[in-house]
């Protein structure tokens, strides 16, 4: 195993971060090795706002469901999916773009996650933790609204960053045997793993909470399938991602 | 500039490969890499399929709209986002999960990409060369029909992995000024930046064309507007991604 992959297996995410500010710096080297991630026929969709207002920072904290981490940590970015700048581009170009196509919406989507991956694990070599913030999903209008996205443009997450205040334990994932397959998906009636696996996280759940809380990934998840957010329809919809 | 910041920022697609096979105790180092970036809710809506059998590999790469390396490359993965497995976890819960949901949609697609750019760094780190293959979309059925996906689990994009046997130029992003904004969008219609960018893309076409491709970013994009799998909704659709 060399450095590299020790720190991708290392991470975990950080809520909890010294009230010392990352500097800009470090911020732009970060938001670069996010561009150099891949990008679907080189569209990059990726827009990063940083948000420095402190006004805007708690308004964010209270919109992503009372995550007072947000308005405290050392940076805040919001990952926004850009279709606007494309058709801005196409425009000037004499062609059109179609926000509305769903394959577009996925482009769209899938760059902002590779972009933001590697700024969460350029951010970690730098000694810094992360924490996703899919909470801006709850209240994305309102976000939108705070940010001024325009059309075409929509809030993915956002992701805390700081020094680290906290070493929480590694949170055990799925055995690989369950999530990696060959040549074909095999049994789609399997859960071969999951009950091991349960009983891990049980424990997990339990050292975590000091006792506390007592579930299983798959209690979890079943409490999870009620969080569908069920105005992400209507609100990408008014975006102009009207899933074509 | 740490290692890390300089390995991701040196990424490049590689679309030749040497003919030796990647060992599979590095297929499965890399897949756990993968399993350790952040999941919604720890959701792990991510299948890996490791496409071994000739004859599957040369199908995926017709399907692919052609594309050699599929086939040929040291090892060929389908990232898959999965909601069947935590649909059939919650029915086993006595509870339900619907995969129509347009958020568990979003949750699902970004905890692959997560997962893949995790996947893509650890590959890199150990001297592997990668190239992200969105092109599975193009005859998605097909790839599921091959694969045997069951419902509620798409293709989102394959990765051909391997021994770089190609060197090629880095390709410019589009300035950091551009994707890196402060406290909110500003200015919609602003394309400061846009211009050098172009020209920097043109010198990149022509030199990796050999003078023949004479294009530029935006130019680009406008092929790319009309690129939109049309059939990706109704794809989508049946396999219970209904986008509510």
């Amino acid at each position: 195993m060399n450095e590299v992959i020790a720190l991708l297996q290392a991470h975990r995410s950080i809520r909890k971060f010294k009230p010392q500010p990352v500097p800009d710096a470090l911020i732009e080297e970060i938001v670069r090795c996010g561009q150099a991630a891949a990008s679907s026929s080189n569209i990059q969709a990726t827009t990063v706002i940083r948000v420095r207002d402190a006004g805007k920072r708690e308004r964010l904290a209270e919109l992503a469901g009372g995550q007072p981490y947000v308005a405290s940590a050392g940076a805040f970015l919001v990952f926004c999916a850009d279709l606007h700048r494309a058709k801005l581009v196409c425009e000037g170009q004499g062609g059109t773009f179609d926000p509305g196509m769903t394959e577009h919406f996925i482009i769209a989507t899938t760059d902002v996650a590779l972009a933001a991956q590697n700024c969460a694990v350029a951010a970690e070599s730098l000694g810094l933790g992360i924490c996703y913030i899919g909470g801006l999903r709850n209240n994305p209008q309102d976000v939108a609204d705070l940010l001024q996205l325009p059309q075409a443009v929509y809030p993915v997450f956002g992701m805390c960053l700081g020094y680290p205040d906290q070493a929480p334990e590694l949170k055990p994932r799925l055995p690989l045997t369950v999530v990696l397959k060959e040549d074909g998906y095999g049994d789609p009636g399997a859960l071969a793993g999951i009950e091991p696996y349960d009983a891990q996280m049980r424990d997990y759940y339990r050292s975590r909470s000091g006792g506390t809380k007592d579930s299983s990934w798959s209690e979890e998840l079943k409490v999870l399938a009620t969080k569908s957010r069920p105005h992400m329809r209507e609100f990408l919809a008014r975006r102009g991602f009207t899933m074509k």
